[in-house]
Parts: C-alpha cells; sequence; structure tokens
C-alpha cells in the first residue's frame, strides 16, 4: 500500500500488534477470552514489555495490568490511556489490542523526547471488554470504574458452565490474590485519581471510510441493552409428533428473531438488534428442540428510543411464546446508558488534527467501548480510526499501517497536551 | 401401577432393561452414542449377558452384536430378532434397548422351554440407529443389509470433528479388526442368511395410548428424507452494522425454520418436517452470526408426497436465501423410501394378539426402524407398544411394566411360530 513513510514509533507499534495476535486460541483470526491462556499469555507478555519501556507495572484484582509513568505533581490526577486486551471468537488483530499498542508506544515516546511529565500517564490494559466468554462485558473498566464490585458476576457462567469468579480463581486473581511479581496482594480494582481517559480504537464501522477522513472525534457513545432469551417448549420424537401437537422452541425463536429482524428495520437507522449467540437443546436432528437460549443486542445513540423499542419487542416476544404456549424467561445481561464524550477534550482533539493537516470528523460511535464506563465519572475521549469496510468482529478486520500511524500521533499529542502542557 | 402379576420373564426383562440405562453419558435420562465409552460398556454387557445364557455370540466389523440359538436345520434361513443399543442426547430407557431385552428373554425362555428350534434364531444389538452422533442413521443395520459397506461413511464427521471411521477404528471396530474374545478376524457385516426380521419396539407416538390399544402391528413404516443445510452471510460488528447492510446468517435461517414449519403444518398429516440441530458461527453476543448449520428431517407413508413436499421446501429456502444475498448449500444425508411390512407376518401378528386376547390395530410408523431396511430383503415384521403420552426422544419417556409384558408376549409366541412351527 502507498502512503507516507511510517517513523520508528510506528513500526515499533506495528511490530507490538503482530505480537499481540500471536496469542490466540486455534482457528481462524484472534481469539483472547477473558481469564484463558492466551488472555494471560498477553497480560502476561505486555507486562514485561512495559517493565523493559522503564514504566512502573501492576496488576489488579480483576486483571486489569497498568504501566505508569510518574508525574512530578502527587497531587494531580492520573491521565489514563488504553484499551481492553481480550477479544471477540474468531475476531480481528485490532479490536482493542490497537488502543493497548498505540498508547504504550505513545508514553515511551513521551518519554524519551519530554521525559517526566507534570500528571502522571498510565497504560491500561482492560481484562475484559467484550462480554464473549461470559454474559457480562466491560469486566475490566467497570471495575475501575465502580459499576462492578466485588461479587459482581457471582451468577454468571460460560457456555461451558464454568463460573466467572472460579475462572478469574484459577488464573490466580481475585480478591486478596497476590501479584506473583511483587509478592504483596494485588490492589482493589477501583479507582479514585483518574482525570482523563483517553482511548484510541479502530471505528469497526464504515463512516470513516466512506467519507474518506482519516480521524473520527468521538462525540457519544451509543446506549446498549443486552438480554438472555430462553425459550422453553417439549422435546419429543421428530417422525411421530403430528406438527399440530408440537411444542417446538426452535420454531418459536425464529419467530422472534424474524419479528426482532423486522422490527429494528422498521425503526430505522440508529437503531441495531442483534441475536449473535444461540444454543438448541438437545440439538440432535431428529428430536424436536425443547429449549433454546439466545442473546439479544440492541443499541441506539438516544435513551428513550432505545427503551421504547426494547419494550415493544420484548412484548411481541411474549406474545409469540403465549401464541405458542411456550415457556419464555427473558433476562438482563447489560444496560449501558449512551455516553457523551467530554466536549474540552472534543475540541482539543479536533484542534490537532487541525494542526496536524488530518482530515477529521465528529461522529457516533455504534460500537461499545471501555470510554463510555469513565464518561460519567471523569473526562472522557475517544480517537477513531478507519476499518476496512467497517469489517470487525471478524478474522478481515484491517486498518492500514498509515492509517494505525495517524491514530498514534493524534493519541501521541493528546497525551501530550494533557500530562505535559494542561495547567 | 394396577394391573396382572407379570410373570417371571417380563420380570428378567425389566431388570434387563434397568441395568442397559446404566450404560449413559451424564446428564438427564439415556445418552448412549456410537463407538463412545457408554456404548461399549453396553455391548460387553449385553455380550456376557447372551454368552451365559448359553448363546453362541459374536460381533462383526462395524459393531454389531449377535447371539445365536443354532436351529436343527442348517439350510433353514436365520429368524433374526432384537433393536438397536445407541440412544439420542437425553433420551429414554426403552427406545431400542426394549426391544433387545424383549428379544433375548423371548429367545431365552423358548430355549428353556422347548430345546433346540428347528430354524436359527438370533438376537441382535444393532451398534446404531438414531444418527445422533453423526450424520448418517441405520449404521448397523445398513450395513447388515448392504446399504452401506466398506468405505461408507469417510467424509462423515461429528459435531466436534471426530470421523466416524476413526471412531469406529478408536474402538477396535473396522474392517480386519479382531475380536478380543475370539482371537479371530471380525466378521464383515453383511448377512445374506436372514430369512426374517422381527423387531418389537415402543410405538414413540400417541396413537395406542389415544385408542386404548395393547398392541401396534406396523403395516408400513413412513419414508424419511434428512439434510443439513448450511447458510453463509457475513459475521460483523452488531454495534455498528445498520439492518439494510447486513448479511445475518440466523436472521436468514429463522425465515427458513419458519417456512418450514408452515409449509409442513399447510401439507397436513402424516408429513412432519423438523429442523433438530442447529449450529451458530462465531455464537458470540454482540457478533451478527456469518454461518449457520442446521438438519432437516421431513418424513411421509407416501413416497410421491414426500418428494412432492422437500422438492417445494427446499425451493423456498434457495428463494429465502437468494433474496437476502446469502449462501446455500443443502447436502442429503439420508434417504428412506417407505417400507411396508410382509402382509403375512402380519396376519400371523394379528393371530396371535386375538389368541392372547389382546387388543391391537394395524398402523403406520412415523419413526423410522432398523426393520424398514429388512423390508426389501426379507420378510419383517414390526410390534409396537403404547409410548405415555407419546413423549419419546426425551427422559420422560415411558411404557408401563404391564404394556412391555404384553408386546414380550406378543414376540414370544412370534419368534416360537417362525422358529418351531413354520415349515
Amino acid at each position: 500500500m502507498s502512503g507516507p513513510l511510517l517513523q520508528a514509533p510506528a513500526l515499533e507499534m506495528l511490530k507490538l500488534l503482530e505480537e499481540l495476535a500471536a496469542f490466540s486460541a486455534p482457528g481462524p483470526g484472534v481469539t483472547r477470552l477473558l481469564y484463558t491462556p492466551e488472555w494471560s499469555g498477553a497480560q502476561s507478555f505486555l507486562r514485561k514489555r512495559m517493565a523493559a519501556l522503564d514504566l512502573a507495572t501492576g496488576t489488579d484484582e480483576v486483571g486489569n495490568l497498568y504501566g505508569s509513568l510518574r508525574g512530578r505533581d502527587p497531587q494531580a490526577k492520573v491521565i489514563l490511556t488504553g484499551s481492553h486486551i481480550d477479544t471477540v471468537v474468531n475476531g480481528g488483530a485490532y479490536d482493542g489490542a490497537y488502543g493497548i499498542a498505540a498508547a504504550l508506544t505513545a508514553v515511551d515516546y513521551l518519554r524519551r523526547t519530554f521525559g517526566q511529565p507534570r500528571r502522571t500517564l498510565e497504560v491500561v490494559s482492560f481484562c475484559e471488554e467484550e462480554g464473549s466468554r461470559f454474559p457480562l462485558a466491560y469486566w475490566g473498566s467497570g471495575h475501575v470504574t465502580g459499576v462492578y464490585g466485588p461479587g459482581s458476576g457471582a451468577d454468571r457462567s460460560d457456555a461451558d458452565g464454568v463460573e466467572l469468579l472460579a475462572a478469574m480463581k484459577s488464573c490466580g486473581y481475585g480478591p486478596g490474590s497476590v501479584d506473583p511479581s511483587t509478592g504483596s496482594p494485588r490492589s482493589c480494582a477501583l479507582r479514585g485519581d483518574i482525570g482523563a481517559f483517553v482511548e484510541l480504537h479502530i471505528e469497526q464501522g464504515i463512516v470513516l471510510e466512506q467519507s474518506g477522513q482519516q480521524i473520527g472525534v468521538v462525540q457519544a457513545i451509543a446506549g446498549q441493552l443486552r438480554f438472555t432469551v430462553k425459550v422453553g417448549g417439549t422435546a419429543n420424537h421428530a417422525g411421530t409428533t403430528p406438527m399440530a401437537l408440537r411444542r417446538d422452541a426452535v420454531a418459536g425463536a425464529a419467530e422472534m428473531l424474524l419479528t426482532l429482524e423486522q422490527t429494528a428495520a422498521a425503526a430505522g437507522d440508529p437503531l441495531v438488534a442483534t441475536a449473535g449467540r444461540l444454543e438448541v437443546y438437545p440439538n440432535t436432528p431428529n428430536v424436536i428442540p425443547g429449549r433454546v437460549l439466545f442473546t439479544l443486542d440492541l443499541r441506539h445513540s438516544e435513551a428513550a428510543a432505545l427503551e421504547t423499542y426494547c419494550a415493544a419487542v420484548l412484548l411481541e416476544f411474549e406474545a409469540i411464546a403465549a401464541r405458542r404456549g411456550l415457556e419464555l424467561h427473558i433476562t438482563p445481561t447489560l444496560q449501558a446508558a449512551p455516553a457523551p464524550m467530554d466536549s474540552g477534550l472534543r475540541s482539543l482533539l479536533e484542534n490537532i488534527c487541525r494542526s496536524q493537516r488530518r482530515t477529521y470528523r465528529s461522529m457516533v460511535s455504534g460500537a461499545g467501548h471501555d470510554a463510555q464506563l469513565f464518561s460519567p465519572r471523569c473526562r472522557a475521549a475517544m480517537i477513531f480510526v478507519p476499518s476496512q469496510a467497517g469489517i470487525s468482529h471478524s478474522p478481515d478486520e484491517y486498518s492500514s499501517p498509515q492509517e494505525l500511524a495517524a491514530g498514534l500521533d493524534v493519541l501521541t499529542a493528546m497525551l501530550y497536551e494533557l500530562a505535559y502542557r494542561e495547567e
């Protein structure tokens, strides 16, 4: 691909991204689920790299990893930057990992170029954001911001029935766990000392590519509601049960999923509705399915519109279940309100883009991000770079080296403004 | 439950059924899939029991188990009776196992009461019938009747990707494998010496219970068509992909499954259509599904009606896939023509019911059975007993001791007629 020659920091960042992608379960793309061996390997690797770059490293009770460059002013609140280390199943190499690799590269560059900052600069690798293994998302940033606390997730298990807290313990984390590198108990995850959080991320959508712009300055992150839906019928013989006498859980779920798609299309953008995971029991060719579980993921940038659609579609589900004589259990697994980004930081980012002569636009994020958990508690900002064809959560996820380097430059300038310049 | 006192043979049969049910994978009901440890355990247990009852035992290359009571006439063809040892996932204790337990009990009773028969009487425990682990059914009786031969199933794997032939080898079976009990190579599965096959089975439907009759004399077994349907779309981010730009494989599959249900209901009894197994990829809450696999099971007692419905519904699937821009691959996994039972054996069974003063009816079997593979090749007969509420392929599958004992009495009389009386 053509484009300006990349500078040393960008090349380091790209190399680090490649190294992180190697920590993956077998299969297409990158699969790095919370509290798995691949996940532990990636966090340990990052911690060694942070230490090698003279950052003070530490992990908290839930497995978030920090690399800190101490500032001169002990009173000043911390400038935090980074993203999440986990991925979806068969995801890409950029989602989350890019924000961590760029943050580490930027902080190292600033340290080597300008020495100690006024405010402490910290790089974070959040343990979990996707909700791909357990029906709970933002596990990392949620603990840092106090959305989750001790005991959260006690009722959640993965698809194999492994409990979240048991998986955490099996990786050596959890309340009172000891950090092997320091030999002392890990810190509680909650932080009260964060002044600002800046996250660099791929767009995971097609807006920047279509508008031909280099940088997206996020004005707000769409709200999100997630549910687990359980449909119960009667398992029975596929050959001897007349159609009229069936209580087929899959047929009921199929009607719900079609309704979901039709009502979401009717509601119009920016509403999106997805059933991404579906399990059938007993899942045998010659047995009428007795039970189906599926997940719901509903998003909109306006809270009222999201709530209205959600209430309407769940009512439709109940009507379908009632008409078919099926049992229906709907469990909320995630509620995230739309999250506005800090207006001061947004104009700072726009000034940086102008001074770097980069094309940029203000935009809404349809995807959820760790930054949304910080926005109610401290100043939060997000920077997007283009995703090829808008493809993400797929092995085909791709952003060019030049696009990734542009994001790194904007992030670096932003961290310089916040940690070295700002009074 | 009230009813006449059970005689000794019936009690032995019920005990044997209980013993067989203990060979199961964990979970509700009975799960005994082909070439698993539970399956091997059940076949070894049965073989020991057959030997203890003075039957000559043997296994063939694919894992069918025989217990033989030699007849006086070496020229006379064999009278074979039994059923299949495998189950569906979380199935019941009667489907298949009842036919084996009753056959073994009946042959033992006849030997002890009447000594050596004129024709050789053989009890068979077929290795597989359900198609629950691999997308291939009647693996046992199919080999005995020559429907399958060496190399069959080479392209089939289970849900975990284990190949059928590899699983067979791992259990010590396969061409040229040695029978550990005899030390000599196992026989080829194909049999040319069968004169008649008689199978006793639970109805797995609600007809006998509703009509209040004890015995069903099967006149024909419904034809069956099975397919694997693969729907291909594009995996993408659930938050950043507008509804209008999606190629959601689950939404497409949902429309197909709803069409399946509606067209099957419109076609009317005895047509039944079932999608029993469904797999979604990558199966993650916040990823639009890129791929779905589901199975189709279509049945009707008339070949023409079955073919007509099948062609029509598959055309509908293609139209849905085309309209949604989804890929569609449909692979046939089973084709079983409707199978008439031998009219002479049917009248013999009806005479026996009358002489035993049992209520009975002639009926079609909506379920597939091993007997249908014999009907084109030799005389075949099937005897049904009632299933409570018609429930089968479920842990709730149940037939009362009295109902099971009545079936045993009819089978015993039938085997006496065929092996001892018939010229």
